[in-house]
């Protein structure tokens, strides 16, 4: 991370990352397909935790708490390793092909919390349309966070988010 | 497209694709910057449309309501074009490139239409979030409708599909 804020992530090499990790080449793709894999390797232990806080959500509850509850949890660990994710999204920011495949880890996602609701017994298209509009808040939240046009942490952002989209969905303004 | 279906996306180059719309190589160029563009093309004219509209929804109408009605517009096109819409699919479906491709062009449209409520003097976060949600609902009604899990006509689709999120960010099933 620090070589690519350093150097750019373009101009930035395995051999150069494993080097400075202090770990040999081999030993770095045994961790990580590729380098944009060492800004997105989080995102499976997300996706882990978002399912297993949905799975685990008392049972009468409604689908949407369900998720919102999950991305508050989410949005808890992130707030706690703030720093590092500052720095992750100024090297995101700067490559094209990086914002690529944020979004696709973030649509994956959103496909893994509509399974989970399903799990539940949660039918399609409730499922689908809450794990999407639970993602669609999650991505406004954090780049509140990050932007700091929002002084509050992440977990509250989300929350406030989640009541603004029945709000709006509402016919609010 | 028919090339796409023939022969696989891989596999087709733009000369044959030239060729068999009677073109040449440097006319396709000047209509498309690559042959991923023959399928996204279309994705510029659809944002024009969902803009405008958004623009010309009359004054006193709930933001949730001038992104709907946009929307459905943009599915009332669709429907008209739905064989097109189905090749068009069906070779997305084979390629992940062209998959990610969809993406990126889902989260401009859901941008522009941000953009397109912030003109008409809606504050974010509501307008963010509006287009968002209004971005995700097309998204499944889109899928529902290619794969006929849904036997109505798609704007009927996206219509029904704003009332289920508006019932299920209000903690409904």
């Amino acid at each position: 991370m620090e070589l690519y804020l350093e150097r750019g992530f373009e101009q930035t090499t395995v051999a150069e990352i494993a080097n400075r990790a202090g770990l040999t080449e081999r030993t770095f793709f045994r961790h990580f397909a590729d380098k944009r894999e060492v800004l997105f390797g989080g995102a499976d232990a997300l996706k882990q935790l978002l399912v297993g806080s949905v799975a685990d959500a008392p049972d009468p509850v409604a689908p949407i708490e369900a998720i919102a509850k999950a991305l508050e949890g989410a949005g808890a660990l992130l707030q706690q390793r703030r720093e590092m994710a500052l720095q992750r999204q100024s090297v995101i920011d700067t490559n094209a092909m990086l914002q690529e495949r944020e979004l696709i880890k973030l649509a994956s996602l959103a496909s893994a919390l509509a399974d989970a609701l399903r799990k539940r017994g949660v039918d399609d298209p409730a499922a689908s349309l809450t794990a999407e509009a639970g993602i669609a808040v999650f991505k406004i939240a954090f780049a509140r966070w990050i932007n700091e046009r929002d002084p509050a942490v992440l977990p509250e952002i989300i929350r406030k988010l989640f009541d603004d989209l029945k709000t709006v969905t509402a016919g609010g303004p």
